[in-house]
């Protein structure tokens, strides 16, 4: 077990030994811890290698100036320079936060970053600032549209964060798949099937082989197959990537690039980098920020008081696991598996620090 | 067959006996037409009936003063004075765009309003100005959110226009569950089954009755069950409700009023009517609109070119089914079935005017 602030100050020097600037290192590990208290250490230590790898192979700025390079009242494009994506993102959503500060609204679609952790970290930095926070990015491409056999869309998260008064705040975070593609890996290394409808086989034959990428399947959207609705998961991958890229001016779809160095950079570019799209909205550009906040714990206690189906215990608000999960997180600690350790104290070792 | 112009005039005439401005009518009948000529008659002619039962028993207003009631400068909150649901959404999506004019983006939450067809009609009205569209809007509660067996939303669709240049615009227009309430009422007319993923029991166990609705069962949000991401359903559909609801001073979730007047008035009120939701972004907000507009171009024509699934013939963009549909059915007609048109002929009768 570690305890939250030795993984942080590891995090945070790991960051500073590649060149990273105090200021970004200290983003970029706040961004990998809330990823791990909150419970989704999917996007958190297991992804420091991949970071690292990127920088050695130089295809990643440790040094970026990130920019505005075109804006309206409510809106701007940021260009990232290929900085680390967390660094590219949070500037990101600070400048939909002043927009929005201006304008009831901000805005921002940003274009030439890479990957940054997990989306709900941005879409809640407007919280304390008494505003909705919205925050959607484009992603590797693993998975098919509709009616299809190319990969042509990443899990393509949406993330949307409402402050409340009593309650704690509704926050939702979410891919776009029925599943994440670590849960394939997971069940693969277990030898274990998964339900039909996560993946299909390379003809689009239905698929229960959580390996089935590695033979030219591909990831089902959300809803899966088109009976049952997997089209709707279509638009909305589709309209995530279109506001990361087509908006920002980065690469979409299929060209979006590797987020790992183990995968050869593609030949082909449409844009800069990988995309992402922020928004922020004062409570009070709709109502009183009081009269706001109230409607949203009657709406919060309303189905939080939900019957529970046969079965289960309670019905859930979005952000409550994560939250749960904090709890006993920064009680218990964080484990790290054998081979996640064992990536990191090689990488302590090659900068010249310690991971023990 | 009925011909565009006929059912339209029809329409418009419906509406002004029953005591709407022509101007109003112009509006309620092109909305029902764009529903019949894009292949929704599920939001078409069929719904005029609803309309008129509810004008009957004194639940709609006829003679709306549909105003803004708070306001920023990128966004506002309409009060939609109980008007039929067209007449207050096509009012609010004008308020958007115009806030979009000065301000890059423009947001309105409307309350007070009631059912306004399709989604996809308000947001289809950016298009024309260089904007990217956007509609939310919340309904009557048939469906429950992950481990429930309460009715605590409806089918929460979400709609978004993106123009293109030589190609025809992107427009995403969906419900948040698997399929549209109406085929759960043709599966039952015709005495079949349903995939399981669609509702569920009274307790919250898995359902192929499409009559289940009726003996307390509900609808299952997108993904269908927990395994398949139907959570990610449910968090989508709470978001289309608080951002329809919350943010406009609207009923939220189970407080929806009935679209229907053989349904009574809900008892229990949190807020004025049924909530809506509209965006406009200017495209030049993000980048010369030339540089927006092909690049969406490049996008359409990159994801049309996605290699079909064996027995496929070819993968769509959003909006392609529509299309078809309006270029078939501007050119054959309309056909309505006889219990449909039956129902015309008698509101006619009432209404004193020719329906044949």
């Amino acid at each position: 077990m570690y305890t939250y602030n030795y993984l942080l100050d590891f995090t945070r020097s790991v960051f500073k030994k590649m060149g990273c600037s105090p200021e970004h290192s200290e983003i970029i590990a706040d961004v990998f811890m809330a990823a791990e208290i909150r419970g989704h250490p999917s996007h958190g230590m297991i992804r420091i290698k991949d970071y690292f790898e990127l920088w050695k192979a130089g295809r990643i700025n440790v040094s970026p100036k990130v920019r505005i390079v075109h804006e309206s009242p409510s809106t701007a494009v940021v260009d990232g320079d290929n900085a680390v994506g967390m660094v590219a993102a949070r500037r990101s959503m600070e400048i939909a936060i002043e927009k929005a500060g201006k304008s009831g609204t901000g805005w921002v679609a940003t274009r030439n970053s890479n990957h940054f952790g997990i989306a709900g970290y941005y879409a809640m930095m407007a919280l304390n600032k008494d505003m909705i926070g919205i925050c959607l990015t484009n992603a590797n491409p693993l998975v098919a549209p509709t009616f299809s056999i190319s990969r042509m869309m990443g899990t393509n998260p949406i993330a949307v964060a409402i402050p409340a008064m009593e309650q704690p705040p509704f926050v939702a975070d979410f891919a776009t798949t029925p599943i994440a593609r670590g849960k394939l890996a997971v069940a693969e290394k277990k030898g274990e099937k998964v339900p039909f409808g996560f993946v299909q086989d390379k003809n689009g034959k239905p698929s229960d082989d959580p390996a089935i990428l590695k033979a030219g399947g591909s990831m089902l959207t959300l809803g899966g197959d088109r009976i049952h609705g997997g089209h709707k998961g279509y638009c909305l991958s589709a309209i995530v990537d279109i506001f990361s890229a087509v908006f920002s001016g980065a690469n979409f779809g299929p060209f979006v690039p590797p987020s790992v160095a183990y995968l050869p950079k593609l030949e082909k570019k449409v844009g800069e980098g990988t995309g992402h799209f922020f928004g922020a909205m004062r409570t009070d550009a709709f109502q009183s920020s009081m009269e706001f906040r109230k409607k949203m714990d009657e709406w919060i206690t309303t189905f939080r008081s939900a019957k529970p189906a046969e079965g289960e215990e309670k019905v859930l608000i979005p952000g409550d696991p994560e939250r749960e999960a904090e709890a006993r997180i920064m009680k218990e600690g964080i484990s790290l598996v054998p081979a996640i350790k064992d990536d990191l104290v090689k990488i302590s070792a090659e900068l010249g620090i310690i991971f023990e």
